[in-house]
């Protein structure tokens, strides 16, 4: 098949992203909420601070007690009372009165601000207060950091450490979060076999295994992995019980464009192959398709192109499925050498940027799987270019910015 | 306590490392090792192709058969045998003979290039090859991944997807990482409730529970989280078994300057103080110190300052626990208001990036979780700085790169 006949990448984007459903819902406790993805907008049940509260360990008075006053002419009070943190006073304070306070303890009735205990000195229960206070001086209000009935948090929330504090803060110990999607990956190919120091004959280490099992994870879904053998009937069985308790299946290998191959022919006969072949390098032999109205990624068995059809076509579908919005995002630098490229072609070049420039490694063949090791980037040369000069600025999308 | 006598931010972060030590090592399967830490450079027990195979469906041949022959003028070759990805064929070609090879099949013997399929037309044995080949077209040699014995990957490396890969095809199914720390987090205070919708009297919901849960999560660490009354009997005895069987310890609460307090109390009495009160805004009242040897890392009871507190001394000191190094990442960006600061201080402004700008987010108070939520970085005003102008350019960490 030649380029001609090639999907371009972003019309298959569109393909794809045009089978996208949602996973359903679920329920969690608090306790298992961090890199979650909140499913509906929260609102507060509860008003934060609940109470007017000190601010400052010191001595709950009127302010009006303190007019005038300074280090050296200080007011003379007396203490009626002494709270803590978690303790509330029934003493109502009126004029020439003091509750010391602690820092989070609620402001006694009749009280209006809060003497800081190093502007006092204090003997028994006479208390002197050595400046002027404001009326409010000192006291958090209630509700000023939020209100109950305001929303606090958004659906499509990733929640972070300081989000869990609002939810908590807002009344609730648990919350509806998007389910992570289930995804089945399926390696396939005769000649792999697991990790060992000692391989014979055409054996080749099944690499992919480790690679999407971690990919999956790193888009935050819950991956499990089966290795097929080159048979039709095995791989039409492994699909067909796969899809039953997964949400979608990503495979690996068998989708050369030269001739029918066993993933592309078994999705064709039980589904529906949508796409099969971009105008994509490396990633050219990547298929996609529909089968029980679940979507099927057919990668190839070549890591390095695996690899990349996963992050232009993969990483984003698994997020969106749980609703995180994370496009790619792409950033300007000089290239350090030429690259050549074909127009109606999108590279992905692996590289290395370097400040503001980038550098592209020297890559052959899609199974080069120290390139990837290597580069922390893609440089981007769309399918309008027919290449980038030494020193011409270039699109470059970073591979932690792949991640949420 | 004012601020002439608080220790600086770099001086407590120095006392703080000088205290670092690496936990151990665990060998681990390849299947967990996503995200994990190698704790050894590795070698490659392997070569990569293990053997020279065919970049491309075609045939195996002679690259001297073909010498001077085009599309209309073919050479004409036997086809004496077929392989597909792992198999192997028995047959070594000689001159008029040619192998049909699948892609990632080894290369026969005798044979010292591959024709695509494309460029030729076949009948029964009868082969036609319509270009002439370079010797080694289309042929991956052994190794030119990467060679047995040659190192593939550092201490310290964070494996993403692609080194997995690597790992795989060098052999090994198992490796060597860093063990995850194991942080006990121990909230203090008697006001603390867990979420409901409705308080009452002086209750406090413990946010905190859930945001230093998931801190140390964030920072890829094992969080087990405890709450201890403020007794100090009830917080010696929860220390010291937790100090058993944790690696640190993270306390919120109970470390006002002011006053004696019970977590920095009880921390002077079974170990060591070495750090009370930073010039820091927010998070003044924080605490560091040593008990069997282990880190106490006392943060205060209010959220923000806890948090930026954790920002500040905590998160990198549990990624250096486990080979990571990941020092935070100053950007450089406008500001949009002029934000006032004293010298001697440094000071951690909740902002909001927007571009090549940042909006510093209005502030009432640490314990306002609000700003933590509604903002994506911190402006840093160091402490030789009498704050920043509108439009002057400013330090700004961005939450996501305080991440791994």
């Amino acid at each position: 098949m030649f380029l001609s006949t090639l999907m371009p990448v972003k019309m298959a984007q569109k393909i794809i992203y045009s089978s996208l459903k949602k996973v359903g819902v679920e329920n969690i406790s608090l306790e298992d909420a961090h890199r979650r993805v909140l499913s509906e907008e929260l609102i507060s049940q509860l008003n934060s601070p609940p109470f007017e509260r000190s601010a400052m360990d010191g001595y709950a008075i009127r302010a009006e007690d303190t007019f005038g006053f300074s280090e050296t002419n200080p007011a003379k009070l007396r203490i009626i009372d002494s709270i803590g943190a978690g303790q509330v006073s029934n003493q109502v304070v009126k004029n020439g009165e003091a509750v010391k306070i602690s820092t989070g303890a609620p402001i006694p009735g009749g009280a209006n601000s809060v003497v800081m205990e190093e502007y006092t000195f204090s003997q028994e229960d006479l208390l002197e207060v050595e400046m002027t206070l404001k009326p409010g001086e000192n006291i958090s209000s209630m509700g000023e950091d939020f209100k109950e009935g305001e929303i606090i948090l958004s659906e499509g929330k990733l929640l972070r450490p300081q989000d869990l504090a609002i939810i908590a803060s807002a009344g609730y110990n648990r919350v509806n979060v998007f389910k992570k999607p289930k995804i089945a990956v399926v390696t396939t190919g005769n000649e792999l076999v697991m990790p060992r120091p000692d391989i014979h004959g055409a054996e080749i280490i099944n690499s992919n295994h480790y690679t999407f099992k971690a990919m999956v994870e790193s888009a935050m879904a819950i991956p499990s992995v089966v290795h097929c053998f080159d048979s039709h009937k095995l791989v039409e069985d492994e699909f067909k019980k796969l899809l039953e308790t997964h949400d979608a299946l990503i495979s690996t290998g068998g989708t050369a464009i030269s001739k029918g191959d066993v993933v592309v022919d078994v999705t064709e006969k039980i589904g529906k192959v949508l796409i099969h072949g971009i105008a994509l390098r490396p990633g050219k032999p990547f298929g996609f398709g529909i089968i029980q109205e679940k979507p099927i990624f057919m990668l190839s068995g070549y890591p390095v192109a695996a690899i990349v059809q996963a992050d232009v076509f993969v990483r984003n579908y698994l997020h969106k499925m749980q609703g995180i919005e994370n496009e790619p995002q792409i950033i300007h630098k000089i290239a350090m050498k030429k690259i050549p490229s074909s127009l109606g072609r999108t590279d992905y070049i692996r590289a290395e940027t370097d400040g503001s420039m980038v550098r592209p490694l020297k890559i052959k063949g899609s199974g080069m799987i120290r390139s990837m090791v290597e580069s922390n980037s893609y440089i981007v040369i769309e399918e309008n270019l027919e290449g980038i000069d030494e020193g011409e600025e270039c699109n470059v999308i970073l591979y932690d910015s792949l991640r949420v």
